[in-house]
């Protein structure tokens, strides 16, 4: 059942979120959920000074965060990310990029997760919570909820 | 002598930043400083359900602070981004976005900064509050940096 | 309308909340409705190197922003905070302070407050950003709700 | 030597900020050197609808945030909180709270740490991250700094 809902939402990043193929990332799940996002060093997402950009990692724990808590919902209901708070520990330079999400708490209104992003040499470069409103709605009309 | 400063910041990020490029991010300041960060519509940075990504919200926001703050601190010291708090207000689709800096506070270790996300429409979309903590060091090294 | 709504929320927290005599805070509201928290100092407070504990910053911060949400709501919902981001950019010793809220945004689901905190001698000290839960209820059942 | 560390930060706790007693908590720490910081219910710090004020757990959760980056330093370095994001998820009444420092990562320039408050069913109530700043002074000195 679980599985379903994965394959569901793994496809519809690959398959129809442009971002994903701009950037260069893949997204899969762990066994107990959590969202991993890797991305491989692209050149087209450096900073003036020849690091990675910071949007790179919020975009990279948010997805993390999202598809995190959009897998313990089920198909009934939808999320929305409300908020993020991304701390930048490391800087980064012409290296891939890993984020895995954890959920940290399941609610009525909202959940929150937690993202780590991680570099090839396995340092700690990112950290972020977020949390993300649940809108009881089919996902198709879901684009045109506000939070 | 800030006009200098503005010059080159933006000669920086025009010319030796490629995720400006690969964005069709153009950034500007404001005569009190600032920075004005425009984003035309590029479906390359739509999620999945057709509206522009979240991260794309947290590099405009996070871009604004930061030329903002290190436009205002001159050429002798330097700020890395340390931590950003993106509130989304409300989904965009197929539409020009704008980020504003704003100067909230100059510390000795470090500044914050508050951004606004508009859209085409003059809606308010985003939100953000930043920490960029002051290295007092020469540009061309600070990129071998950590906060 | 909305001065009565002050005016109710005034008495609440005077009369009712044990907090607000407990710390020593006052609470009311400017004309636009921004509400305004002071504290004269309490010694109790202090941590231990004789400054004013940052608990004190986000208790007035965090009241400072539930007001201005709540009375821009009037009385047919009621929120709750979800989320309180606190910038401590000042210490302050032996000192009064004044929290003071502005609502950024109104939503469906949730309001978003910007809070700044002010010493006796006009200094910006604190500075926090909040999200803060609708719920579509009567506020005497609404403390037994979760966000 | 870490030992001995743990023991001057309780003791400064417990007899040299004010704080602690009016509220009533008390301080400790693991053998892995996380802070926890224990509140018997006291009365005094609810809300006005019978709940424990969130200010409440913003001190908590600041107080073992900062205890714990404060232990892992030892004694020739100072830490000020520099920011941090609280969220509030479950509301309580009428019970101890507990809240539990983790250091995420320790830095040149600033420490994070990851904070949970937890009630008496052990519930998972309050959750915040922080950003610590590093002073590189006696601190006795530390309170007349600025971060």
């Amino acid at each position: 059942m679980r599985e379903v809902r994965k394959e569901e939402l793994m496809n519809m990043f690959h398959t129809q979120a442009p971002i994903s193929r701009y950037f260069g990332m893949r997204m899969s799940f762990s066994e107990d959920g959590s969202a991993i996002v890797e991305l491989p060093y692209n050149p087209n997402l450096d900073h003036a000074l020849g690091g990675i950009h910071g949007g790179v990692y919020a975009t990279m724990l948010d997805t993390a965060g999202w598809f995190t808590v959009a897998v313990a919902r089920g198909d009934s209901s939808w999320v929305v990310t409300s908020e993020i708070t991304v701390r930048y520990l490391e800087p980064v330079e012409k290296m891939s990029l890993r984020a895995i999400g954890k959920l940290i708490r399941q609610g009525k209104r909202q959940d929150v997760a937690e993202m780590h992003l991680i570099d090839e040499r396995d340092r700690l470069v990112g950290h972020a919570t977020g949390a993300f409103m649940v809108i009881p709605q089919n996902p198709m009309t879901a684009k045109d909820e506000t939070g």
